[in-house]
């Protein structure tokens, strides 16, 4: 990067290291801050601090919250004989928009990728497995990956380590989503969508 | 945006404001941040703090500098007899890089674009004639503005204020970029460069 004021050049750096973002962007978003008010610049700084200062991990489901024992976990309403397994703690708040499931969940950290170092010690396995054994009242694990190629191990690999406990586990429906033709499904979609048609 | 941590949604709304970024990339900026080191956080902060601290504007040019007489203004080897009209204060940097001008720089702040609320009064149009009135020693002014539709209307507005000062008002020659081919080159622009050959 050319010559500029090292604030400017310092604060290029730090956001040069955010996903997709290069030095280019990056003092687009600078010179961006620099026409704006000060107190701007204080809020986003302060969002950051409190970020790194109050987001913990819950320690049964492993999301991000306030608390070490986060809102789903402790809802007294929530089924705890239900538990979705989910990639990120992001896909948590996906899931819970359709207000369709009532469970809990636990948060793997990752898919098995065994060549960018994602291997079953890395993602939490260990601590689902442990978590089901411990809780006889688990009935149901479902596997809420991306069916992508990492997903769809991942989820092999833990329908293996989960068999053995006895309990059911599922994984979500594939077909044809809202607003799809025909014409351009792939076929183990359609194959997966007509194995799985229902009555109406 | 759905139900996350409020430090995370915080986060999320301070990053949303950026240009080009909405809250699906703000968000996973966050996520990404979430996953690094906590001082990581921390720098990216304290260099936010600092830029709203540190970073003023030239009081001669209006280029951004940690001083109100900015390093170029301030140099003895530069030449005060040329000064050159830039849009913004990083286009500076674009142009020192070229090492190709010696003379002082002006920052317009913006081209004429009035229904964007970019009016005369708006960008420093009155700060470069008094500049000129007042600097006897200068000779010539450059407009180094883009040659699109606003830059041109600017250059033209500029063009007519500085003339009645009797220097010099000169502007970046149009022609064929480096590695064009003149198939692609459009009419205006060879047309230009035709007009502007040079001997060789």
């Amino acid at each position: 990067m050319r010559r500029f004021p090292q604030p400017i050049v310092n604060l290029v750096a730090a956001f040069s290291r955010l996903p997709g973002v290069g030095p280019k962007t990056a003092l687009r978003y600078v010179f961006y801050l620099l026409k704006q008010p000060k107190a701007d610049l204080s809020v986003m700084a302060r969002a950051l601090v409190e970020l790194g200062e109050k987001i913990q991990v819950c320690e049964q489901c492993f999301t991000y919250s306030e608390r070490t024992d986060c809102e789903i976990c402790t809802d007294p309403k929530r089924d705890p004989s239900v538990v979705c397994v989910v990639e990120e703690s992001r896909d948590i708040a996906t899931i819970e928009a359709t207000n369709v499931f009532q469970g809990l969940y636990h948060v793997l950290g990752g898919t098995l990728n065994p060549i960018e170092g994602m291997t079953p010690d890395v993602i939490r396995i260990k601590e689902i497995t442990d978590r089901v054994e411990a809780n006889t009242n688990i009935q149901e694990i479902i596997l809420a990956l991306s069916p992508t190629i990492h997903g769809e191990t991942t989820m092999m690999y833990l329908q293996k380590q989960l068999a053995r406990h006895g309990r059911r586990v599922s994984r979500l429906a594939r077909g044809l989503p809202v607003g799809a033709t025909l014409e351009f499904a792939d076929e183990v979609t359609l194959g997966d969508a007509l194995k799985g048609r229902r009555g109406i």
